[in-house]
């Protein structure tokens, strides 16, 4: 292709270019609201209910605007006021996480250091947060959301993904749960976790491909999850490292078998040249 | 140390600190680049070609200037002019790669997300504008922009490893791709992969000591193959979280026999004090 | 909730709220430090003595400063003078860790590159700095600073955890290290390796709950290890994804044992609908 050509193509996919995405903007938004609900998070905490009253109120104003660039099912304010409107049930929701992190993590100090610091708590965070925007129809916002918390917490929710209450992220890094996955309450899952599909076909759009988690499992690190007919049972806890693509019932326990073999080097100079 | 002494060290040490990587730069300029080859990216597409145009010409312009603060074995001015030159070449491949991202997750709605939000597509992309100026032996700079795109993403691929065409890296995060690693076309590679060295000595620099996998090969998550010799046959399947030092021939499945182990407790207040 | 009482709710959460912990604050004084103490890494190294010693003067009081804002034991003055005392053995312990990088990925060109470029190099130090913090019963800020770097290489090390002098990262992302983790001299820790506690109760808070790993001991991608009473000994090696939760002798050789089967297709169009 000829530079003149390049460029005559280039130009003709920046005219074509479906409408910006004002990406930035979102997360912007997603991090004041984080701060608006969690003033442990904040800078600096607002003064009253006056200055909290106007900072949603501009954040409200700021949400219509962005979703106007953005082609909604509702009209966009309608949509920002259901938002706002939902607020109080997601701090809810969000309380309860931090506090089965808190349950659940013998290092960590209480609330506010799960809510200023903690990855896990922000990837649930953006995570319900996206949720309801996609539940609510709204187009490639969501997963812009959920990429951004991906990006900064190495956790990567799908914002289709139906997670029930208390939910615990511990580290979390290289977390994947999928479009379709539906987790129960009281889960604890830890770093490295896939919730992921069996086989992964194109036509396979709107299939449920996601495993099912049922309430008060525990899933440790690295453990791989497959299929949407996967069921794992109420209470059950899977071992890390295990590679699971079947249905297993309520109180489970699945780990490996005899898995590793220790051999004790006769001669310990050996060990120098020795490759796994 | 005393205080002073230690100061004079510090001097001497800032005083003999090779010339500064223009670092921040490069990065910029990459993603630059990222939003002039796929306008779905950028903020505000450009107007027409002569805007085109005139961005690709400044963009040619400031990488002749970065590229002046490293050694490098071209003459700068020639040296971006490749690079532009070859513009229309990498712009071809990351279509097929985003391509290959579609086709193969029934979330993806299209070339627009991908390209704008996925995390497997920025990494191939800056890997494969990195890993032109490894080819041209470019120093350092390479490697800082893996390392960007690893922060980024989670994703590690060394600018040395060699990727045919259709790549779909699916999530990402937690991939490891070695320098010498080389990957045939249409290959697909989940979270968590290692494709790494069997023992890790200074002196096998230069040597290939990553594994080699042909085309339309899968790759399930946290799968760890290593070593300069493995060769993974073509059409083969390696399932999740296996550990593969040899080679397999073309159309192999390797997954894990009978790994796991399913106990019922029959006191489910047992499980209470279980730990695995 | 009605909306006037969702704002009186806030308002309260605010007005309650610790006070605000001036983290992006202590994150820029995390890299003005590894920028003085490794040029390499700085854009613009510092011109002689002089400009050191105001730098670092200049430093040690933004430090004061930030320290005002939290409650440490010691006055905030002594404890930022302490900090400064003790770099010049931070510098030599991360030169040990540049070095023991260097010595063990022939992919590395040398010691600026690794200071510069590699995500392990970075998270150890910004660790070895963190946890002096800890040492010294400073609050919340130790943690910030580790989720920080966690944020930036996927490598979540807590910055309660001893480790010995020339620790070697490869690649990181995934690693966690737990609170009470102890690791020798010469340790070798690849991607997604787990040292963590065996079962997570509050109450455990304060006892030791990670594993304890002795000097020259590797670690391969993806093994996790977790227990309070989980010693690997010196010179053992772990190979990757292995799940272990016991002892083993010094000079070890933990692996899979017979974990993959290799089935060839007869009849290769049969892999096309094949699911793991």
């Amino acid at each position: 292709m000829s530079h003149d050509a390049f460029i005559q193509a280039l130009a003709q996919a920046h005219q074509q270019a479906a409408a910006p995405l004002p990406g930035p903007g979102f997360c912007l938004l997603a991090e004041q609201l984080l701060n608006l609900l969690f003033p442990e998070r904040a800078e600096r905490p607002l003064r009253n209910a006056d200055a909290v009253a106007a900072t949603l109120g501009i954040w409200q104003d700021d949400l219509t605007t962005l979703l106007l660039a953005v082609q909604t099912p509702q009209p966009a304010a309608e949509l920002a006021a259901d938002c706002v409107a939902n607020l109080p049930i997601l701090r809810d929701m969000l309380l309860l996480d931090a506090e089965a992190i808190v349950a659940a993590d013998p290092a960590a100090e209480g609330i506010t250091e799960v809510v200023a610091t903690y990855p896990g708590f922000y990837a649930i965070a953006l995570h319900r947060f996206a949720h309801g925007l996609y539940q609510r129809g709204v187009p490639r916002v969501p997963r812009l959301l959920s990429e951004y918390a991906h990006q900064r917490t190495g956790i990567d929710i799908h914002p289709g993904a139906r997670i029930g209450r208390s939910f615990c992220i511990d580290h979390g890094t290289g977390i994947v749960i999928g479009e379709t996955a539906v987790i129960g309450a009281h889960a604890k899952i830890f770093q490295g976790v896939t919730l992921g599909a069996l086989s992964v076909a194109k036509h396979l759009q709107g299939i449920k491909r996601h495993p099912t988690i049922e309430d008060h499992v525990v899933i440790y690190a690295g453990a791989t999850i497959l299929g949407g007919n996967t069921v794992v049972g109420s209470h059950s806890i899977i071992g890390g490292n295990v590679w699971l693509t079947e249905s297993v019932p309520s109180h489970s326990r699945v780990y490996h078998r005899a898995q590793i073999q220790v051999t004790r080097a006769e001669d310990p100079a050996a060990d120098i040249s020795f490759s796994i």
